[in-house]
């Protein structure tokens, strides 16, 4: 039994982690840089430990500072929340060598799951699907052509030194093959000074679907259903759901077991999320594994109505994973309130609050380590809050969320409620239908 | 479908059946008095009127000026909250007559059971156990140890004009009946001039557990199981909690069926609570109906992941209840936080907010009116939050709420804050060994 955890984080997080420790009855520290220390989450730990300047680099990801912090204060274990340190394999490490229990991923599985090479090897040995495509670079058009009938149109073609779309080709039939290729290897050859090509199969309609994973020190892993997070702007998601309007029964238990299947592969331990593309024809493909809680957690908490963060440090102290899977017995949906202005491109709005009101009533949860006068410092992300609403229906759900929003106030800066406000009104996003690409269209004049 | 409701209440109240209204698209109507100008039911309305003065009776109970407000407005149906008008009789009555619909009971049931006696009687007809006793007053002790032997030692016998415990007299067996009738005769007499005595079964060890209903306009009822209000000072409730510690599945379908009867044998419609004494060998009776909505509702609401004012203005809109009963899958506790010096008598404490947090995060619920640099105003009742939490457990229930009170910052006045505090910390409370009269013992000094 953990007597005291230091937090690693900041933020909302950080309080996240404390509000649990108190229910366990376990002590906390906080961990702070000189910009948070009128942080809510350094007024509500037992104890509070300044850990360095605004800058993150010499506080918040400063492992020798951290570590420093938890042996004054004889800390038994450290949450590193998401973000900063918490899938770092050196601090993972670190904390393995001076014996305290890093509440999160071995660094083994870190390394593994950090690099996307590795990590997709390990899935596809795993038997979990995977995007198909070329094993490194393409020799030749008719390789690519051989491989793509195989793997079945339509596929894509991307530069292996690109970025921004360039060297990049979308192609639907065979004929169509050498002309992209050539383009698309003049682009890459003119952009990068590097031709090379390599073969995916093109995600047609793709939405992002997580699936939540628990895995204990014994092998065993569980999971808690999906969250849909396609709602994502410049790969930032602004908007999860649970669960997902896409999936039904059986593809929710293909998709849980291909997740449960991924983590005890790799024999892992804590909370860690699967991310999967879902095509429109209800395939799907392993995207990457996040070996951390997840900003997202709390819409699985209120659908399942385990608190996450308990489950976490319950099998860090060696206890057994149930051996059930949990599904949705409600909806829940998750906006995130940033500090930033959604009608100049999302610009940050760091800034003193002048005024604050928080939405409350039935069906309605905020996560937020701000306060009416508080002054959000401009250096770290600008998620000031995260609300969460569940209801018996996704209809009932979106009109809970527009209340809550509307009620909402935060004066003194911009934030992105006005965005959310409008998206709870969009005729495509009420039916569900929506893609990962959803924000590219999306109208932000007029909030 | 009604398209505008007008809420005849205040306070936290108004503010929840404002938020369910919007969620349901229907435009709201908030009445005021001068004292509340400033209050946030008034701000979240589409509409406001000013119906008077602080002073209750020229405002919140004007039936005349209530109806005005309707009139003027076009509300097609009036909300009463609970307090005030919302067992009116007279008031449903006149709703009725100017065809606006009353969401709450018919004229006829609020007087049926706003009655003790015609309660109790119209209940004993629909087979709903009553606690038994004398039909009005004995004529002699003979008469009593009849009546005593044939529904059971203990019994109590009281004064008919008593009150405050003069003239009663707790019996357990035959052999002290002849003494304590004529002490109790004696005292009677001296105390208020009326010697008259009646009889009743002594309820040991009493718990007060209600159980929530609700009825359609065709005649049927459902139950949405109980909750445990024996936490209470001079009859005002201060926590309540479902599932109730003392009842187990069998006693749960037991009392469900009781207060189905009790609803379906009136023709009930709306939601109404009906409560009951359970002694300790688990035998309940009634006590008396409310019919309105309650105060403790969320907790109900936080279980069963109904909203109950929505269920009350579907049922009042024609709709018909689903035939199906309805269980706790969670356990919910609500601590009612007032503005009073719990180490001072429990004595108003009305006021500026100077300071507000509100506590947040997972299973936390606060239903509340208030704001930083809101002022309380002495006229009306002192409560001014509701915390309410919700667990996988009771044990969980009592560790999150102790998190969110200690977490709560109300500064400027005075509140039972440390009150619930200390309640969470309570043996007995802790494992749920409580009756009525707990409060009677518990040391409120040192808070």
């Amino acid at each position: 039994m953990f007597k005291k955890i230091l937090i690693a984080n900041r933020g909302e997080i950080a309080l996240r982690v404390i509000r649990t420790c108190k229910e366990m009855g376990i002590r906390t520290v906080a961990v702070y840089s000189t910009a948070d220390k009128d942080s809510l989450h350094v007024k509500f730990a037992d104890e509070a430990v300044c850990i360095g300047p605004a800058v993150s680099k010499d506080s918040y990801l400063s492992i020798q500072k951290i570590i420093s912090a938890a042996e004054i204060t004889n800390a038994d274990a450290i949450h590193p929340g998401y973000g900063f340190l918490s899938e770092n394999a050196e601090f993972s490490q670190v904390c393995q060598d001076y014996n305290i229990k890093f509440i999160g991923a071995s660094p083994e599985n870190i390394d593994k799951m950090g690099d996307k090479a590795t990590a997709k090897a390990t899935m596809k040995e795993a038997g979990v699907p995977t995007i198909p495509g070329s094993e490194g670079l393409l020799k030749s058009p008719g390789e690519g052509k051989k491989l793509a009938s195989k793997i079945k149109y339509p596929v894509i073609i991307k530069a292996t030194a690109g970025g921004g779309g360039k060297g990049m080709r979308i192609i639907k039939r065979e004929e169509d093959f050498d002309k992209a290729w050539a383009s698309a290897r003049q682009e890459a050859e003119a952009s990068f000074g590097n031709p090379g090509l390599y073969l995916e199969k093109f995600i047609e309609e793709p939405r992002h679907v997580e699936v939540q994973v628990m895995g204990d020190q014994y092998g065993k892993a569980c999971h808690l259903s999906e969250r849909d997070c396609s709602i994502q702007r410049r790969h930032q998601k602004l908007v999860e759901e649970t669960p997902s309007p896409i999936l039904d029964k059986k593809l929710r238990d293909k998709m849980g077991k291909a997740a449960i299947k991924a983590a005890e592969f790799i024999r892992y331990e804590g909370a860690g999320t699967v991310e999967f593309l879902v095509d429109k024809h209800g395939d799907f493909y392993f995207m990457e594994m996040n070996t951390r809680i997840q900003v997202e957690h709390p819409i699985t908490e209120e659908v399942t109505d385990f608190d996450l963060i308990k489950e976490q440090i319950k099998v860090a102290m060696g206890e057994k994973v149930s051996g059930k899977n949990y599904y949705p017995n409600l909806f829940s949906m998750e906006c995130r309130i940033n500090a930033e202005d959604p009608s100049r491109d999302f610009r940050p709005s760091p800034g003193k609050i002048t005024n604050l009101h928080i939405p409350g009533g039935h069906g309605v949860r905020v996560d937020t380590h701000v306060y009416a006068g508080y002054s959000i410092p401009p250096n770290y992300d600008s998620m000031i809050a995260k609300l969460i609403v569940s209801a018996q229906s996704r209809e009932e759900c979106l009109v809970r969320m527009k209340r809550a929003l509307e009620e909402f106030v935060i004066e003194g800066i911009k934030t992105t409620i006005p965005f959310h406000i409008k998206l709870m009104d969009d005729p495509d996003f009420k039916k569900g239908q929506f893609t990962t690409a959803f924000m590219d269209t999306f109208d932000l004049t007029d909030l």
